[in-house]
């Protein structure tokens, strides 16, 4: 798919070993409305301190985002911030922009100084690899530990969106990082674009877990160039942008590594949408459940304590708890035990303190994800 | 060694199969002074729902706990809280005391009837077994999945302190819990035992971690019934008592399941000692960490990542990190690693931010956990 007024690239610029795409380029041919939501993470990395501040400059307005993977330029310091400021300005003067007009993403090991001349040697041609409908080398060139790369697209009405993710880094965060970058070409006052992506990245990418775990580099950043012309109601945009951000999250946990079970949790009867999601957040990082179910054990004492212990108080104690719709009794043991035993799991969750509901998606926790996180070494 | 005034004892009642110990007594023949803490997990066991009422109808002033392993009596709603009262009155009348005096205190399985029938047939048997110096037999009567029995014992002066712990319940919760009881002959007033007892359970049983869960069942009770006739200095009092709680909890720590290593965290430069023991914590349950460290992997890239999502701000970005006593950079990598491979690890984390610590235990993730927790079936 195409959205008008929106080209990208990606090249092997050598930060990574192998030849691989390490090195991509988002571009409007106008400038484009920018929100972004940057990871709650106490330490932040360099890219995201250089893009917080080009934004606030220029009043969120924005022509291209220069993203590598292989380096995350995290815990570098000044000089890290320096380093992402000399990328940006090469940049900035091959495409004839300001450099804030320029936002910067990085992704990879943390600690190591960014390969500034490699970047810089390498900006000519990711430029002249621009073109349109190039999302599949764009979600190639933000890959680190992925084996899929990450695409969605949809349409809202005549106008157009697409989004690229790649993650989890909370199963490597010194290979940080969850990034997602998102266009479209219908018109969309920041505002509204600000206010729709926190909304949708609270129902997707807030809402997934593989270990719990937050990286320096977290970043979900979305454009509107207003190319097509198409100025949509605010709902129908949110409403769109949410499902859009919900697939790319989805396909994240999906190729958590070591995983072996994709579980979606339905979190019912909860006081408050915030509260369905603590609780929701709190049974998918529980280790407990997780190695559970990835040994299709039916366990509710796990997920009961799972839920008492993520601090949201609740009206009444009583729970039901069904998986794959089959309700946990001593008796229905053996069916939900078939339920776990499949690749896609659903469990619903149903309290009886109120009426709000929110889905969260999560992994099994196996040996693989051990051996995987034990054996990497720095 | 014995406690002066106290008698403990532990029988075989059939709740757990194969013979062995499953219900314990602890016997005062004069009125204690009790403090407690309670589990924070808004799922409240039946047992602690009963002991709470007891404790502040009688003034904080106990006779007798009477715990059982082998089923939680969680989860088991107004009939559970019946079933444990029942337990209770038939110790009540089997020593001559008022059901009030008495506290009680489960751990097992969630969800599953207390068997009330068995309690009580064996309640004789029990009183009976009651002798002092008895700490061993306590010490396993309330074993679920530990392999070993945990007991710490101290002077004071010419007091005496002793007390037994059974966990980690955040291992098994739904074979609930962590538990932990202490008795002392010195004479301590109830506002200055349950101040010390705070402080010393915040410093121990709240700073250890094994993967993060807390269970319905937890519950650390000291008894103070001041047969010595001593009268103790509070700090005096305070500090023993914590070092004997940090005794304890790490005992548990040291049999957590799947365990190949013990892991000693030291936060200095924090803010507070508050802040501190959350950057500790939030580092100890942080999978990436435990398995980078079950994977001798000096990964400190994964440790700054977990002191950032501790939500803690810290006023520099500067962390010096030592394990085993070696500053991590590039050229100690080997050093480090070799530390790492160790039984007993120590990781000592500089923060530039104040000057309070904390030190927090954990220990490693190994496959271990993952098939201990996967294989075991409600």
């Amino acid at each position: 798919m195409t959205i008008a007024g929106f080209k990208t690239s990606a090249v092997a610029a050598g930060i990574k070993s192998g030849g691989v795409l390490d090195l991509a380029l988002i571009y409007s041919d106008r400038p484009a409305t920018a929100a972004a939501v940057f990871t709650k993470n106490t330490f932040i990395a360099a890219p995201l301190v250089v893009s917080k501040k080009h934004l606030e400059e220029n009043g969120h307005r924005v022509r291209a985002i220069l993203v590598n993977s292989g380096n995350a330029n995290a815990a570098t310091g000044e000089a890290g911030i320096r380093a992402a400021c000399v990328c940006v300005e090469a940049l900035a003067a091959q495409i004839g922009y300001g450099a804030n007009e320029i936002l910067v993403s990085s992704t990879g090991v943390i600690g190591r100084p960014l390969p500034v001349d490699a970047i810089k040697a390498s900006i000519p041609r990711l430029v002249s690899a621009l073109s349109p409908g190039n999302l599949e080398m764009l979600a190639r060139g933000i890959m680190t530990t992925d084996t899929v790369p990450k695409i969605a697209t949809a349409e809202i009405g005549s106008a157009r969106i697409a989004g690229v993710a790649k993650g989890a880094g909370m199963i490597h965060p010194d290979m940080a990082t969850m990034l997602s970058f998102i266009i479209t070409d219908a018109e969309i006052p920041h505002r509204e674009l600000q206010e729709s992506l926190e909304y949708a990245v609270e129902q997707s990418f807030n809402s997934i877990s593989v270990d719990g775990d937050t990286s320096t580099n977290d970043m979900v950043v979305v454009l509107a160039n207003g190319a097509s012309g198409i100025r949509l109601p605010a709902d129908e945009f949110r409403a769109k942008l949410t499902d859009l951000c919900i697939e790319l999250a989805t396909a994240i946990v999906r190729d958590g590594e070591g995983a072996s079970k994709f579980v979606e949790l339905i979190i019912e009867g909860a006081p408050s949408e915030k509260a369905a999601r603590t609780i929701g957040r709190g049974i998918a990082r529980s280790p407990l459940v997780k190695t559970a179910i990835y040994g299709a054990d039916p366990n509710w004492g796990r997920i009961v304590g799972a839920i008492g212990n993520s601090g949201i108080p609740l009206k009444s104690d009583h729970v039901d708890i069904y998986i794959g719709g089959v309700p946990i009794s001593d008796t229905t043991r053996e069916k939900a035990r078939q339920k776990l035993s499949q690749k896609e799991v659903q469990i619903r969750v149903v309290l009886d303190s109120g009426s709000a509901s929110a889905r969260v998606w999560t992994c099994d926790f196996t040996e693989g994800y051990i051996r995987i996180n034990a054996d990497y070494t720095t």
